[in-house]
């Protein structure tokens, strides 16, 4: 349960750079930084909690995430020629990220007796939900809803820990196939530039 | 009470399919769609249950809503080119979906001892909080804010649902009376185009 | 705790004029108003209630927010042509919206047994959720994350609560103390227009 509490701390870090680098972008000042670095960490974990009446939420109950967050942001103004969005450390983190909040969420989904489907979105939800409030505080149309299998590779990876959950598989087992999941497709997606089908644009005229 | 679970998940039907439409034509990929399916059917339900500590919260309550809203995606896929958003059937069942969120949304709000204006509002926040969050999620101004005489059709239909309610009528009528007056307000409104008073723009210069 | 109560309501008039000043100007119709106008008034508070788990939520659970709402949505259409957003009057109520805000959500938030720092995020929320969430459904980028020092008066208010709190001084003194703190340091930073800090754009390229 220790490395998955530094992967989950890794992966709030790496979401937290995400959201600040989107802010500065738009030219935020610093609270509009830290917010949107804040919303973009935890915000899947909180809005999970908040659906499934698990008080208190995420970041109450554990003052680490925020003091996370408040380093990440320290961070990205200190080193923000150095970190690139798109570079190698900074995917990886995010992936990590991603892997970690999805198993959690099925994790306290079905910790909260909730329908193994229902699980599998929260599962969703605590991974997803950060960008989605990120790009509407930002007034973008959420990336996830155009690019990349982001939310394919989570919801394969949900599946992934669902099914070595019930198989009563070892626990490092269920995390590493869990993690390994969601790491192999995202790396597949962007190299490959996978995307799901579309329905077509034109059918619905303009 | 049957008859208005099977309204409920009709009308949860015709929302679903009006995001996936709203989605679509946005170029979202099938998971975008899915989810802004997902918000516009159970958002307001789900704003609601967690407005009023309504736990579990629809979707989460009861998987029917899940499934009718996979059905509605794969349906919008599959016959896109038949379904036309505006077209009789559709503005039919989205009505219908109108008139039972609001009476649904009265109900629980009176169920869970609220004072019958909070209630009032409840049944408002389930029937049009869906279609603002769909908006909020394609980055489009909320169309509620701008058009039709759409949410004051679930407000009266909400208060003749609370005067019934109050004169204890029978419970027929009480569901008879709402629905007739959310479908034939809308039906009107959308026959003569009607408006709520806007404050004059130039009132405020540009 | 009268005095504070006549506050709170100044503050959620205030808020509420914000809020169906910016909807008019969008030229929404009246129930938009209304919405936009009760979003900005109690929205904040509302985060805050469902965050923290504290039901029932404000306004649910003390409809003196609705009605004032209302009337300051009434007195918006009556009044418009005399009502300036950036006047002295609106100003001033805006502000002490603000201080009041803080100073309730802190307090909330620490007779929910929250560590204070926690408490502390609790009084930013009340105090600028409400404006978010205005802006997020009107579909601009929220001014709090670019403009005046709005979030740091109401930050700086809520740690002189925390401090006058902690050193057991009497509520009258808190309660001055922390007004004078958010209306001072808003005042400062619109006359001498000063901002945070921001990331340079042109690091990032375009």
């Amino acid at each position: 349960m220790d490395a998955i509490y530094i992967l989950d701390i890794l992966g709030t870090f790496a979401f937290a750079i995400s959201g600040a680098l989107v802010a500065s972008r738009r030219n935020f000042d610093l609270f509009g930084v830290v917010i949107i670095a804040f919303a973009t960490a935890v915000g899947g974990g909180m809005t999970r909690d908040v659906l499934i009446d698990a008080h208190p939420i995420n970041w109450i109950g554990d003052l680490n995430y925020i003091w996370t967050i408040l380093v990440a942001v320290a961070c990205t103004y200190l080193f923000r020629s150095k970190i690139a969005p798109l570079s190698k450390t900074m995917f990886l983190f995010d992936t990590i990220g991603l892997g970690v909040f999805t198993l959690l969420g099925v994790q306290k989904g079905l910790n909260y007796d909730l329908h193994p489907f229902v699980a599998l979105v929260m599962g969703m939800v605590s991974s997803v939900m950060g960008g989605v409030i990120r790009d509407v505080l930002t007034n973008r149309v959420p990336l996830i809803f155009k690019k990349e299998i982001y939310a394919s590779a989570c919801l394969l990876g949900g599946m992934v820990y669902l099914a070595t959950y019930y198989f009563e598989l070892p626990y490092t087992i269920q995390f590493s196939a869990t993690m390994a999941t969601v790491i192999i497709i995202r790396i597949l997606a962007v190299k490959y530039k996978l995307q799901l089908p579309r329905i077509k644009d034109d059918v619905f005229g303009k």
